[in-house]
């Protein structure tokens, strides 16, 4: 009923118009299942504190460039400036002496710290003092700088929701106009608020973030040990998220964080979900299993596991072994886009095909 | 236009058919605000602890009478069964090698320990053991029952909604087949939920109700302590409220819990809240002023302060002074009906124009 | 081990020290289910209409009385103000030229329109003009005034939360300075909200009440004819209930209200839920059997449905039987006491042992 | 203190391990405030109409293809398949006759109805008849199929959220078995839920989504009459958010929808949103200023408006201007990313440089 000049005329002419006939891109646009680019990928430790401390050498913190930070680039993101594709994951050090000068932005931040002690995230003025093993937030919108009052320099992971919130046209940014902010008080959020079954009844909890600003380690410490040999998740072995004290949900809006023992001799069975993560092997060594490629890490990598890749992790050792992690899950949960599948083939765990090697 | 006598029948046909002309009752049924039956009492602990032992010496637990508990009676309810319109407030005593047998009941409760140990609440089958200072809830509808395993009594104080549901037209109870319910693990809520910055991410929480049963008194304590000399509330110095960790909400759907530490020296300023709270003096020796009249308490007193009733806490002693107190407020608040009010005449202190002798 | 002598004196104490044993009261405080003193009941529309009419005559519309007002008294209830224990329920009279004088108080009101029309209930300014089957609120602490622009006098259904709000200590009450309050606006709510699948993009809608204060008789009408011959439920036939359009929740906080239309030939199936109803049966004739009692009903009759009480709706005749009501439901909800049982004896009918005669 | 070889060694190594200095990308990761790619265009209606009718003759509509719609792309995304990065906006034309066959998938949908009658989405056996002016919601997974019953191609425009969803790897598609989903029922959802003041008691509504699936033309048009002359938004005039009856909140998760009247005269003053749209000139003309550029639109324009973007409306005729629209404005408010910001310099107009020719 019509010629092909016909149709490669309406086609032009659609093209011009700055219109796409869907019947054309379907299998693309609607595809049975996510189909993402983003690559499974490990980065070794020992690269990365190299670099984080030759850095160091080489670049000075200052006003423009802000922060001494080296960000991951997933290798399937075709030059994007990004761990997965709606989060940001990175190594920062700051050295002694030095401050981060003060700023904001509506991308919301976490630090998980790795080295070093005696330095600072002060955040509106309270200053919360860093060790290794905490978990510090950087809520979106809120000022913060960063100081080392250490002989040693501190270095932590950063994750961010950088190139979701830049995605959705929605990053805003600005200076303090001093290089750093007035600090009112020293690790009052975690005075008031770190116990957290409790809340104090004299002041009006914020509504939109985590009263409490640092997550110290000894009790998180303790959370993972306590449950000793019993029971936990197939997927994950023992398996905590950090929470909200003022609502019991994830401890920012876009992200999520979890902190993670695989027990000794421990293999997990493989699930997927509809989530972007980045790994951070904290302490001991192991392996996951991610789409059927072995990467083994070991005390500082870190490592990605793309949006409904199936994952799972093991602890080969006789040792400790725990990861920490952050997640894009509560994006897809407030989007009600959120699922998640367990690998149901032989016992749970998935042929190991080939082994990365970085 | 109308003669006494047409009057007259009119009011007698209106009362006949049941029915009550509200220009009548205008006066009582709208008062300019609350004026409440409920009295400001106290009860002594030597009493309450010498009677607790006295039925322990005359009165079994038994099917029927269910448990060896000691209720509040406030004065002004004209023999209701109730510290206050809506909580149930008492001690309640096991003994060595004695089991309260296992029921379940619509009302929630909440249990603090007093004195004791090596004494278990068993909760669907996680046995809490108790220690002096924890808070341990029972929430609407939940098997349980109580050991003593210790040589020594158990005492702790009972909090319930009783009389609200009660008036409520809402209690429900039932008792167990069985005298206990089968012990399936031991301070299972404390091991899995009771560092609450953090969630099993292999459970699915339960929607509503607290997933930590047994809030221990150690860091209950270390909360009150971190405060030092810090800023605190005007009105009740430093005072935490318990959270059910899933929400961030108040323990229980109708009743929150308390716990204040009244600092050597302070004495608070008053203010009123639609809200009835019992409180426990659980340690040291301190007053209250409640509607001018001065309650002064020691270790182990109870006391009421009625609802919209002027009150304040002071500690006149250079020791420690520690409140727990059970209320009524998550009602009020669910149901738009909270309302507080600072005293501020003359320094917030209101003037003692009485003291209570019991 | 004890001798009577010494169990009495251990009583007498008890009573003497404002204590009460558990243990005795055990079967009264803990019931296997509520046991309420609200009975059923039903007053005549031609009673209340009459009287009404002669409260018209007799009693003027003051400051101090405030309102024209006829409360139904529940039999069970000792005395008591009220319909059940938690609701008030009353026939309210305007007469043509009365405004009856603007006040506020916490409870919140309902008041649905028997007969009458061109009178108003002015909110805080906006004149909600009302006719037959309207439903309009009044929200806690909403300043009002009533007033008749008609030749005929106005006569409606109000709805309370009354006794429950003063049975918490929580009732507040103010005059206006003024007899009524300014008018700025006619029928805004209306206007602005009426069409309730849309919401004005230029207004933040209030959070706590619905933004909608008068809805209208014609569409809510519409709604009930539209379900023809479906399928509706099986213990209210076709029954809808009012809701909030900001939340998509009750009317009111402590309140709901449901239009419901028993088709003719239906009679439901029996169930009983803890809540407390007043009914007014709107329009048509019908029974409803309650607790094994029936209560035949006509056009303009109330009648009280206690909690926990089984009941069903009969429409035996050719023609519409619409009854409207209000209900406690949302307290029971929010305070997570809500169950509901079906009858499922029989073909869950109950059956009629008795004839109500008032 | 270091050579340029030095610097460009570790720049090298850097690159090589897959990360990348935040020093450098500093002002493009975080910039002072968003920085859109997205253009704002203008797509005719004269073209949309012809090209659709003309798609009609050449393409059938079939498995694969599924559905006989064209796309709006925006100039500004590089040739990526959406009207903004988060939302999909297109024309869809269905003839006599035809079926377009019966899938799903977690992008969710909306039908605004521009021309025909008797045709319908079939969401999950409900057949919702459609007509001009209709908004019908596809929730996320719901299967539907759309069939034409008429003797004229029904026209309608789609708003999904498929860039979005797409770009978060969370898009899942399946095709129903067979062509189309049997039908259970017509109209059911209006029918239950179509006076959206009122909902069934009968029915547990569902948790995720509106139960009302099309929001009818005539009372929408009603609402946008009611205000008259009244007060109205200074940035949109006349403006409406349909509401999920259910929550009170947007009909979608992920996606607003707006329906808004520029009364004769009207110009209103420039806002801008972190949020992008996608308008559709439903009735009558008027102009668009967007950043600057005036868009001049009549009925049945497309235009989309960049996140950010300054905008205002006008309606320089004497006769109707109704602009309906979706928005990705919940996305934000979910993920705290929403803001607003009103032009305040001179009367809130902006200055008009150029005029958009299409």
């Amino acid at each position: 009923m019509s010629t092909n000049t016909e149709t490669e005329a309406f086609y032009r002419e659609v093209d011009e118009k700055h219109l796409v006939p869907l019947w054309n891109i379907t299998q693309d646009a609607l595809p049975a299942e996510p189909r993402t680019p983003v690559k499974p990928h490990l980065w070794r430790w020992a690269d990365l504190r190299r670099l984080a401390h030759r850095a160091g050498d080489l670049v000075p913190i200052e006003r423009g460039g802000e922060r001494r930070v080296l960000g991951l680039v997933n290798p399937g993101l075709g030059g994007k400036h990004a761990a997965t594709r709606t989060l940001w994951a990175a190594v920062q050090i700051v050295k002694p002496g030095e401050i981060a000068p003060c700023h904001r932005h509506s991308p919301s931040a976490i630090r998980f710290i790795i080295e070093g002690d005696r330095t600072y995230t002060n955040l509106n003025g309270d200053k919360c003092v860093m060790s290794r093993g905490d978990l510090v937030l950087t809520p979106s919108w809120d000022w913060h700088d960063h100081g080392c009052e250490s002989d040693e320099p501190m270095i932590w992971m950063d994750g961010l929701d950088l190139p979701l919130v830049g995605d959705l046209d929605a990053t805003f940014f600005e200076m303090y106009p001093d290089h750093r902010f007035p600090i009112t008080d020293v690790n009052e959020s975690e005075r008031k608020f770190g116990v957290t079954h409790l809340r104090p009844t004299w002041e009006k909890p914020p509504e939109d973030r985590s009263p409490l600003l640092n997550f110290k380690w000894e009790p998180t410490y303790d959370a993972l040990q306590r449950i000793g040999e019993g029971p936990a998740s197939p997927h994950d072995d023992v398996c905590f998220e950090y929470l909200n004290p003022n609502t019991g949900g994830p401890v920012l809006t876009t992200m999520s964080c979890t902190i993670q023992r695989v027990r000794p001799g421990v293999r997990t069975q493989a699930h997927r979900q509809v989530q972007s993560s980045v790994y951070l092997a904290f302490s001991g060594s192991g392996y996951s299993v991610i789409d059927g490629q072995r990467f083994d890490w070991e005390e500082g990598d870190f490592f990605v596991v793309p949006p409904w890749a199936w994952h799972e992790h093991a602890n080969p050792t006789d040792g400790e072994a725990i990861l920490f992690a952050i997640h894009d899950t509560p994006v897809m949960k407030a989007l009600g886009l959120y699922r998640e599948e367990s690998y149901t083939e032989g016992d749970g765990h998935q042929e190991i095909r080939e082994t990365f090697e970085p």
